[in-house]
């Protein structure tokens, strides 16, 4: 449904074009719907983002439930937490009529969730025996972004707001809980071979009505940081606001302690940006809508045997499991190397007359690793070679992120550092040093606590002041 | 999280208490959120919400692609089919600000999706070898319901609205469509054990911009219908509206023809409705969130014996693919049948000390059948028990409609029929004789071209001008 398969993709190194380009070409989004800031789901992208989130309700599913809660909040709830709202009040979207008739109160989209389910929650929860309490929904959300927006990135309907809402008997349990979802989202990320950044964000920069944010950042490939997750340890501000409270073992009343954590379909940004080429996208076979296409090379007298042989290859990886296409159309193989490369399909198997005579089948990686895999053991060498795939993704993607990070000890090593990435810098905590960075460099404090492997961690005297500092993460993000 | 487990449901007989204390009871839907006709779905209706859909898109997912286009469609775009708008304009929600400003064109929340998909589908589709298409889209969408709410069945958020879109070449491909999808949706209530009635509407309420809609009813417990499902033939009106053309093979620009066809939560509350007792829930095992519950029965000294064994089911089974859940609260056995027969679960199983010592099982269906099952073939004897149960619930909801559908001949039959079903009269066609039907009984033409096995079609003079007549639907409706 895209258009003509002519032409090819703006080089990597050209980001945004490429960016926005790859979308369509790759039939991931469709830019043109007529309202600003919303897009469409092509349906290879939505199979796309089918597996993405049947691998996050696969992880969430382990100790949480999934549920629904209605998109139209009644302004009166949304008003009822003044921090919360006043983070929230300059990008909601209202519904002030039904049909012809102006509603009473009027509703807001959902920009987020607290206030449709916290409401529920302080009728749900009696007693310490309802605690923990772990919920999630995968839901349209909405934003009113003034800002450019931006398809996955930055959206007015976020069409696939994963977020999840715990509640607790104390604030340490809440805060074992957020180091629960940090570590869900870790294994979320290494799955998908998306390299993250995990920081606790400045208190001017958390969520609004939060006692602190973590987040998880990833580096995007020009450099600028992508927020793909954040982890909210919420106190008990919600639960006093919206009575949530129990019966403890003691026998009296007592407010509950809460978390909320989210992911986007950012997640599906960070991994066509990380892992794609100049020839289009490139996806971890775990959520791949096609792990193995199989082209047959058919050249004139043994085009029936050939057929019969790429299409037996394909019963049997799709009965081992795969996700497999047997493409049969009408077209030459280059075309079809093109097409699915563009896709990203994670192997192809070409399938010609030689390959019958030698029993074996010719795979292809779409990092372009060549090796035959003997008939005998299709299955198992399939396996092998897109375990191997996922590990290469991991390399690359991860030394891509490595590269990008630097210790900067001055504000000029700053702005060289954010030009192409990200840096770690020592900060003493003060805003006004924060702000100091960002006018100069146009970079911003992202977060301290900054948890990285293999990295050094610059301590000593903050990059503006001077005074004592601690090592805080600078970038320019989206 | 429902609250305490005391009390009865009230008996089925009385068929809206029994179906607003079962929602709840049975934690399908929560009904306290603060605006009317928005619901809450608790997990474990969720978890049933998740079956039923996922069981839908197996079914749509053999020739049909799922996409996801945006919530809100511009004014502009709505108005643009004149009978579309006029049959929707009462009823849809509009934002009118984000944020503090005023939109510059009303945003509406999508009653249904066509002018969010069709202008779409015009850039899309542009040669016969773009056609057919088919896609679907599981969305919430939304109308200002001033008539009574109730939850699954007339609410203002839908919450899961499956609407397919196809496209063809020709009128006749498009009718071909239409029949293909009713087949699919007999099919998936079919696979319900759900019952229903074939019809094609009367022109005055067919869906606003159709040639023609056929609808899925089923017939309640208390004998009114509820439409389950819609299929419509939607001619050239919407391909003439947005300009969906394409070239035929003879090089011409063509109007395309396109089908719409949806059905709604009411899938849920149908199953529920026809299934359920005065127990609570019965559920189809294809759907059940838990297919099998194990309740160990401990005494005193084999406790651990019987644990274990208890466990030692409950892995197996769940190895064999099947959803379990082994009871071990602390609570007597009496407490836990009650619990999980108000939650429909098709099995139980208890595991005793007897039942230890002569290697077996005691298995109850949840409409009450035992039978012990041995240990050697527990999988075998589990599958086979629920298979014989689907079948059950199958002839009991067929003997349920069967039973509700009279032949009436007369207006006073007619009445008397509609008190606790549906009729089949002859009726000339004219609507100023289905207007004195209604007048007279409370009850409308549903529909004509009535497709129902084992009826006897009732022709003649029209049951109320005496013209020939042919066989028509009248019953009273949700």
């Amino acid at each position: 449904m895209a258009e003509a398969e002519e032409g090819t993709l703006p080089p990597k190194e050209d980001f945004s074009a490429w960016y926005n380009e790859l979308l369509w070409r790759a039939e991931l989004m469709d830019v043109r719907y007529p309202v600003k800031g919303l897009y469409v789901w092509y349906p290879f992208g939505f199979a796309l983002r089918r597996n993405v989130y049947s691998l996050m309700r696969n992880l969430l599913d382990r100790d949480h439930q999934e549920a629904l809660f209605p998109l139209l909040i009644p302004e009166t709830e949304l008003a009822k937490e003044a921090e919360h709202i006043k983070g929230f009040e300059e990008e909601v979207y209202w519904v002030t009529h039904g049909g012809t008739s102006p509603l009473d109160v009027r509703l807001a989209l959902r920009p987020t969730s607290e206030c449709a389910i916290y409401p529920m929650y302080a009728l749900w929860i009696r007693s310490h025996a309802d605690l923990p309490l772990r919920i999630y929904q995968i839901v349209n959300t909405f934003r009113y972004e003034t800002k450019h927006t931006r398809p996955l990135i930055r959206l007015r309907e976020i069409t696939s707001f994963k977020e999840a809402h715990t509640v607790h008997g104390s604030w340490e349990e809440a805060s074992m809980q957020v180091e629960a979802a940090i570590a869900l989202y870790r294994e979320f990320y290494d799955a998908l071979a998306v390299p993250v950044i995990v920081s606790r964000r400045p208190d001017w920069d958390k969520f609004p009505g939060a006692d602190f944010t973590i987040a998880v950042d990833t580096v995007m490939p020009d450099g600028r940081t992508l927020q793909i997750g954040t982890v909210h340890h919420l106190g008990d501000h919600f639960s006093r606001t919206f009575q949530i409270r129990f019966e403890d073992a003691a026998g009296q009343q007592q407010y509950a302690f809460q978390t909320c954590y989210g992911i986007s379909e950012r997640c599906i940004a960070a991994l066509v940006s990380l892992h794609g080429d100049d020839r289009g996208l490139v996806l971890p076979p775990v959520v791949a809508p096609v792990q193995v296409v199989i082209v047959p090379i058919v050249t004139g007298k043994r085009k029936e045997e050939v057929s019969a042989a790429a299409a037996g290859v394909g019963r049997r990886l799709a009965s081992a499991g795969f996700r497999v296409r047997v493409d049969t159309r009408d077209i030459r193989p280059g075309a079809k190397y093109y097409y699915w490369e563009m896709r990203g399909v994670p192997l192809r198997l070409e399938v010609g007359p030689r390959d019958l005579d030698s029993r074996q089948v010719m795979a292809v990686t779409r990092l372009g690793e060549k090796v035959a895999i003997p008939d005998e053991s299709l299955e198992e060498g399939v396996r092998t070679v897109l375990d191997s795939f996922i590990s290469r993704l991991r390399e690359r993607a991860g030394a891509h992120v490595q590269s990008r990070i630097r210790v900067s000890r001055t504000l000029p090593e700053v702005t060289e550092a954010v030009a192409s990435g990200v840096t770690l810098v020592p900060w003493c905590g003060d805003r006004g040093c924060a702000d100091a960075i960002e006018e100069k460099t146009r970079a911003s404090v992202l977060g301290t606590d900054v948890r990285l492997e293999n990295c050094e961690r610059p301590e000593g005297p903050c990059i503006v002041c001077g005074r004592e500092g601690k090592t805080a993460l600078v970038g320019r993000s989206y």
